[in-house]
């Protein structure tokens, strides 16, 4: 057992230096240590608050928001880091995005696949101002159709929502395809890249994106409590914050300059400063590079696993593009029977149940049993893939 | 100069080592030694998502997040922690409370203090939802009478917000008795602690208090990132972010169980790791010790800088209540300018300018000039309020 702090601290962080982590698709850890380092380094060194003063260690502070939105903008080939609005999670992004654009009556593109943090905004935009939505057909292995969704389009559909992976079944959505489609009927795309960002390659422009919401925890490697949103130029957003932003200070109304306009209040600052390091080293191992190595693994225990006759692995075939993700079931055990005693017995760490995207469970047939959802990160191991695959071998006897 | 990180930082944060940092108002710093440690250790040794795994590391992380609640709710005599919900910073946790509960076609009484998170969303809600605003005045001292507020209710009021001290002035309002007046005419109270928390106790029952905005970066000296709202258990209160929470996941609306209602998205755990020692600091010293020791400090500067002829102090006289800021202007002199010099030849970091509070400075009159505001924290010492003292009456020489 190990304190956390010192002094004061009476919550105990018992060390797990024999833990096999394998959620990444909820949290990636470990971080590189220069992340944690930043952080610590800004909390001891640079406290003060950015854009609220003009003194040396207000302007630092400063500095050190616009270096990570400097470096989220380079990997996204954003052109004004300005367009990059931080908030303190992929939903807050989300909402910001959602309830930000789609006004009552408006018509709004989702698929089966989204997170409950795109459905229940929306849902709630249904309930509350009329808007309609139309959700897009996923197959079984998480895959949507382009047709489908220029199907969907009507006269007064305003926002295409689409995530980049289904963070149930790792399947990757063509994006390219359904930003043309947007593109072509002037509707505007939202991509939530919470579980690609940091491992597959992303250029909003090309992509004709109009808004992507991102977490900073995931494959960027930086601190829980950072994320944003990247709107285009061209985007007219209502901010989700209303209040003080150090800007014009003395307007009723937010100030128009972004990224005041969506960023009311004290920023995390000690958060951005482990982003940047996190962005940075994503931006030095390579995007692709990264991707690659987890495909191995994935591959790997897609390979050894889908040999079970007792394990049905989710999501694309083998071979098939796919994030870091392998989720599958144990026919006749509850998922979260699965993670229990991959947990305890194994010291692998995974996730279970339902993993917050109900309609994504009815496309997988997971409804009754949820998943176990094994994901691997930028500091997985064959090692950790082949601890699971034993693991599970050994466990599917009893079965 | 010292690199913020290692490796690949290409951030340099100047070593201020002489820094006389008088900006606890916008944020605290420095920080007990314990916050920067506890976010620094589970960045490194408890990474996974709460509430999204049942896992070791999950339960874990979850107990970190729960022990931050634990203690704000000790602090501010709360029974159930859960009442507490976690917040990017107190702006988020002001629109929370005021888009939660404000209704088309309510009446909504503020004071002329409030800062603009409090009146930028409720000047929103006039534009957008017919929602019709009282600001009660205030005199050139920062004090709001209670009769003045009574005065204000109309039959169809529904919300009162006032601060608990003002941003600009430091002048503490009588919370007691518009809490009474709140509870006698069945209007709800959201009270904005973003000035006193830490430094003034507050009970939140005994106060008549049904919601309270905070943040975990002044005087309960976390990490930015952090605040939060109580929400009383009566309070029907309308969630800001609509997404996922780990909890009845298969739900198209937001859970109904407290905290998870209000937190959608992954929480800043690390970020509330280090709130949670920052609280632990503040009970082990004593609120009213924190407040006595930035009472000698402030009453010592203003009965130096009061005796400059050249010097204007604003708030409250000698001896009047207040909190650790004493904002001044020197008379014919932009603010920014005394600011300016203060910080590049003195090295002392003050705000200047105007403070996200417009009608604070239309009651105080300083429309024109703005405001130096010197604000102490926990850690300041008298040797910050002499060097402060000795400045100004070093510079207005040339006024």
């Amino acid at each position: 057992m190990k304190r956390c702090g010192i002094g004061y601290a009476i919550v105990y962080i018992k060390e797990l230096k024999t833990l096999i982590y394998l959620d990444h698709a909820a949290s990636s850890w470990p971080k590189p240590p220069e992340v944690a380092k930043a952080v610590y380094d800004t909390l001891t060194n640079c406290g003060a608050n950015p854009g609220r003063g003009s003194h040396q260690m207000a302007v630092q502070a400063g500095r050190i928001c616009f270096e990570a939105r400097k470096q989220i903008a380079r990997l996204l080939h954003v052109r004004n880091p300005n367009d990059i609005a931080f908030t303190m999670n992929t939903t807050m992004a989300l909402n910001l995005a959602i309830l930000g654009v789609v006004e009552a009556g408006d018509h709004v593109i989702c698929t089966q696949l989204e997170h409950n943090s795109v459905r229940r905004p929306l849902e709630r935009l249904k309930r509350e101002k009329n808007v309609t939505l139309t959700y897009v057909e996923a197959d079984e292995k998480g895959m949507v159709h382009p047709s489908e969704v220029e199907k969907a389009i009507q006269p007064h559909t305003k926002l295409i929502v689409c995530n980049h992976s289904s963070n149930l079944l790792g399947s990757i959505l063509p994006l390219e395809a359904i930003g043309e489609i947007a593109q072509k009927h002037g509707v505007l795309l939202l991509v939530d890249a919470a579980q690609t960002i940091g491992t597959i390659p992303i250029d909003v422009t090309a992509l004709h994106i109009d808004m992507l919401a991102f977490p900073g925890h995931k494959g960027l490697l930086g601190p829980q409590g950072t994320g944003g949103l990247y709107i285009g130029p061209h985007v007219d957003l209502k901010p989700l914050l209303y209040g003080g932003t150090g800007s014009q200070s003395e307007a009723i109304d937010q100030p128009s300059v972004r990224p005041d306009r969506y960023e009311s209040g004290t920023p995390n600052t000690p958060g951005l400063a482990g982003l940047a390091e996190g962005v940075k080293y994503v931006l030095k191992q390579g995007e692709e590079t990264i991707h690659e190595m987890e495909w191995e693994l994935t591959q790997m225990t897609i390979a050894e696993l889908s040999a079970l006759p007792q394990v049905e692995v989710l999501g694309p075939a083998r071979g098939e593009p796919r994030t870091g993700i392998v989720s599958f079931n144990v026919k006749g055990a509850d998922s979260s029977e699965i993670a229990y005693i991959l947990d305890r017995h194994y010291e692998i760490a995974v996730r279970s149940g339902y993993h917050c995207t109900p309609l994504a469970h009815e496309a997988a047939r997971t409804k009754e049993w949820g998943a176990v959802r094994a994901s691997f990160g930028a500091f997985s191991t064959s090692h950790d893939a082949e601890q699971l695959i034993q693991a599970v071998k050994q466990l599917v006897k009893h079965y």
